[in-house]
């Protein structure tokens, strides 16, 4: 499983710098589940966490990893990027499963300022994505 | 270094489990710095760094380490504990010097309401604290 963690990076790295939602979806196990620095209950599900995910990577700007760590199937990443004004550091913390696909990511990020300019971009996009998802009904 | 970076380890969950501010004190560099989850600037001396760290172990409730991972020299420790009602998650990011000893810390925690629980516990004994400092003048 080393391997397969260590050979997941290059990947990671090109979808995370293209913004290709596509493979980001990819990369996604079905039952995904995803911990976000402003709540402690985890996102669960492939199509909601690619969507956060496909925001936030829109955007913080200038987005780039710095210190990695792989132990077995298990991965933190130290990244780096801005939000308007703030500059922010964070972490994501990544669990492969048997196929070589995330099925858990850990996200922390600081500072306190940086987290907050992220929600308030974040939050109404990720509400409109959930309103629109639960007017197109249980099979939308 | 990944010897030593491993070997690390042991003191380092002996020293936070039984909050043992001495051997705190003795395994941070004098030039240390820390990033914390509220600001932007680093922290910086051996002196305000212990300070702080020792508040913030006495802070969080039920700290304990999870994942762990280390390359050369730089480790970083995933752990939980808990801030009054609040579950926290939090990631030390650790970067030894030569001699094994802690030249930078930068520490996240999630989610929002748990960092907030945090900061109104810390900010107030730091405040003290640097107030104490600045009476006593250049020599204290």
């Amino acid at each position: 499983m080393t391997a397969d963690a260590r050979s997941f990076l290059p990947g990671w790295h090109r979808i995370v710098a293209e913004r290709d939602l596509d493979a980001l979806f990819e990369v996604l196990a079905d039952d995904v589940t995803m911990a976000t620095p402003p709540y402690w209950d985890r996102l669960a599900g492939r199509d909601l966490v690619h969507h956060l995910l496909g925001i936030i990577i829109e955007t913080i700007e200038g987005f780039t990893y710095h210190r990695e760590w792989v132990e077995a199937g298990e991965l933190a990443l130290e990244f780096r990027g801005r939000v308007g004004d703030c500059e922010l550091q964070g972490i994501d913390l990544i669990s492969l499963d048997e196929s070589g696909r995330i099925r858990a990511l850990d996200v922390m990020v600081r500072p306190a300022n940086a987290l907050a300019a992220l929600r308030e971009r974040v939050a109404p996009r990720m509400q409109a994505f959930l309103a629109e998802r639960a007017a197109a009904g249980p099979e939308g």
